[in-house]
């Protein structure tokens, strides 16, 4: 007999159209009301956006604070930064360049102030410029630093025969040259149901797995929980399973060889990825020289069976 | 029947106007004579302060080293920094910038060491600049990589009833979007009592709570010790509980999924924060969306029972 | 009796022509197809190679990168860049001088840009500039945080008389100054054989060690398999043994004080390294001075029995 | 009746003149012979130097550094860096200054190169230049982020009178205002006997302490081995035990609350630092504040019983 578990710390009530519980990437559909933001949130925010977002974010912000210093050198007059007033638009841009010269403490020389004024602000924006690479410097290493994104997660959880009865099965793939250690699974089922008394509650079960932990992972790793008597699932016929309106949450926790960090992931599978009567590909194979070939394309294509 | 724990390291001796053990912000009452100081405790202290104390005294300590070499360059001769000497306020102000274009090795140019000891003070100080923002640029590095303030204790202690008892209760948030991995938290009850033969003696008591771990930590988790018999508040009525003299130290442990550490957080109630016969008021709720909305205006937010 | 132990994650499936499954730097030999690759990969890389290879790689990028300025800045025309044309040749030197100075954030200044497309390539240049050297203060800090290659294998693995029977043995080495603490070992020997219906198949035993953790590591410590009836090598002779297709692999793990860290270091020997009927020299000494004298060279240094 | 360990990994072989296993440091006294060393090595050294070595050494480096491209620059010809030649001497000042101008990246541009070789070796020490100060950087951020010297121990370990026999006493202190958490002791005795068959040996002894963890660690804290039956002691008369040769090992490991990570530390007692018949005072006091002082000059102070 399938026997519920106490709430893992995510809330029993729930309502018809709450999102999922854990998105495709481990992370959380909650929204914050008057939380308390930053600078240590935009580090945060700065460490988790895309590369090619955060290039961008300081090439921008790069400009915008140049036009900003350009408009002040301008307004204390382009004479007192060495150059000799001529149109609004060519003062900008001197004033631009100055401004960039001096943020980046590059400082030519060609252009530098000669008043007190100039000077000052110069100052100022010379610090405020080492400052500011002070920081890039700690968000780039930051970025480095952080163990991410090297386990793969198939996109589908499967349900197929599986010796006597029925499996569900997902497939896990360290997705670097680094091996995982001491990988260990855990997931946790959450049926959402309607309940007369309490409205939508959702139910939790520990969903046992054939192998929970390995010892190295260096290529792909099947977890199988099979639909037994003990399952929660056991009840269900396959039309039925499709229809639950739930959740396999899936925590992953190994050792980083490379980060020397214990590293944990959270995943999510809905019903709605659940794949009927289909088994997985073989996902690697030795080539010629002896070496096993993992290619990460086939670590979520299924065939029928 | 309760029973003592030994000791957890505190001390068991106190006195009538000793300070509460633990502050709201997890620290100690704890003064150092004699103690060491040195760079790293100067480190420790540029790490844990605020971020607008932090950079006024980035600006500060920027301003005073300059104008420190300003007077030195003044003193060897403004004609050395290839500048006509004028007035003493003008010399000085000209030998601040050239200072301030040194040490950040912006080096314009237009001024420029024309001795052998302007030479050697700017060589200096140019190395000593470098090496300062190389300091900032690890202090900064240093402050973001700290995990903080990311766990939030409900303002108060509660007493209400619970079941066919009383119980006391206290709530955390997280509040961060990043989710809280296996989160545990220790409650040991401290209570100092005058014993007649070895004065102001402190007595310690493990409380035990009604779950002391979850797995998951994304919103809020309200902790509850029940008052049965085997608790030491058993004996006192509501009334005599406001008067002991007492502190709830409270120890939490997560992972911090951000940071890939393991990170500890202490926190106490004292008996003065103990709010009689009221209950929490909900935390989060469901919007329209399906998003789940935690609002951290209402974590100590109580209502009468 | 020797028991199998279940796959520890490496695959059971094997081929003839299959190379070892840990190299003897403790890497797999496996190939990545479709791997995404982006700056976390090249990352990874560059705290990877040896010291040579990265300020060498480092030059060359400088190098190459003032190479590809110097023609945009010919493109633009030298005279934007305060040079007076002359040819090519001179005109190119000019510019990758230019191009230096601008990167580095030098900014001598006897070159500066004196058009609007020379000020905004230098712009763009001064702060690339500081984000590369960004990267590279991260790199070089990540290659230094990044415990590695403290622990030293034997290199080989010696079959030997031991008491009334036979033994493995291979031998640690602390090759730093500082101690490492609680090492623990783990043996697993993978054999491969034919199996006539599943073809070639990898068998796994954990084998036995007369002690598989200690408290200190400060020098070197021979670790010990005694080949007893529980052995899965207890029914192999000499000979037998030495045509086996198998692997000996060795997870060591270990508190590094230095680092502050737990570290794993994987190691593999394959029957091919197994020298028979040798045993180690003493790899250390007491000098006159009372100090223990730990001769690196001779951690692999056998002599007949 | 006391029972002898397995040695912990420090080697049961020893010589009559052999120096302490462990220095009150925490350091062994072991040599490496034919070591590899490198820029690792390199780092790891400037990482536990002190400061005022180690800023030495940062201004000396630079000192010598600038003197070698001095020369350089002097062998190219001081015209070719914008400079009239004069003598020598004065030359070789000038060369100095533009190499400093030049490898801290300040470039006023008084001086610039002016020939070909000149420039390439002004750039080449810009970046040479940038990469030792991102070196510096990374110690910098190692330097701080290496948790040290925050626990302290009593100079002696004392022999005093305790219950209804005797017993060994130290003491810990926490230097640092941050609490340590969950601290554990563990203490290894180990005697060195001259055994006639085998030469000197050192016998290895767990000592039982009266509590080895404690929850917090604020200030301070009494280790308290009770030298009863079962200890390896209680055979030897005070006299007899001031004469042993042996070692009182000592392992610490908490949870450092600033640096969020676990935190080993080594240390040792000789008997020579055995103080007989002693008692510690009391290292902490309530000031008319209600604060805790914590006297750090008292941690080892001891009065007669």
């Amino acid at each position: 007999m399938a026997k519920k578990v106490k709430d893992p710390g995510l809330g029993e009530q729930s309502i018809t159209s709450a999102r999922r519980i854990v998105n495709k990437d481990g992370s959380f559909n909650i929204k914050h009301l008057n939380g308390k933001t930053g600078i240590s949130a935009l580090y945060a925010y700065l460490v988790d956006i895309s590369w090619a977002r955060f290039f961008l974010l300081v090439f921008l912000v790069y400009f915008v604070i140049n036009m900003a210093f350009a408009m002040v050198y301008v307004t204390i007059g382009v004479e007192y930064i060495s150059v000799a007033p001529k149109n609004f638009f060519a003062d900008f841009v001197n004033a631009f360049f100055f401004s960039s010269q001096t943020i980046t403490t590059l400082g030519y020389g060609a252009m530098a102030p000669t008043s007190i004024l100039a000077g000052i602000v110069s100052s100022f924006q010379a610090v405020a410029g080492l400052l500011s690479f002070s920081f890039v410097t700690g968000l780039l290493y930051g970025r480095f630093s952080k163990p991410k994104a090297s386990i793969q997660f198939s996109e589908n959880i499967i349900y197929r025969d599986f010796k006597e009865g029925k499996a569900l099965m997902f497939r896990l793939m360290n997705s670097k040259k680094d091996v995982m250690i001491n990988p260990r699974v855990k997931v946790t089922l959450a049926i959402t149901e309607d309940d007369e008394k309490q409205g939508y509650r959702r139910n939790f079960y520990q969903l046992a797995l054939e192998r929970d932990h390995i010892t190295y992972l260096p290529t792909t790793w099947t977890l199988v929980h099979e639909i037994d008597k003990d399952s929660p699932l056991y009840k269900f016929s396959s039309s039925e399973l499709k229809k639950l309106n739930g959740e396999f949450l899936i925590m992953v926790s190994y050792y980083d060889e490379a980060f020397n960090e214990e590293v944990y992931k959270l995943h999510s599978y809905t019903f709605e990825e659940l794949l009927m009567n289909v088994a997985f590909e073989k996902s690697f194979y030795f080539d010629e020289e002896g070496y096993t070939v993992l290619d990460h394309h086939r670590i979520s294509r299924t065939e029928k069976m």
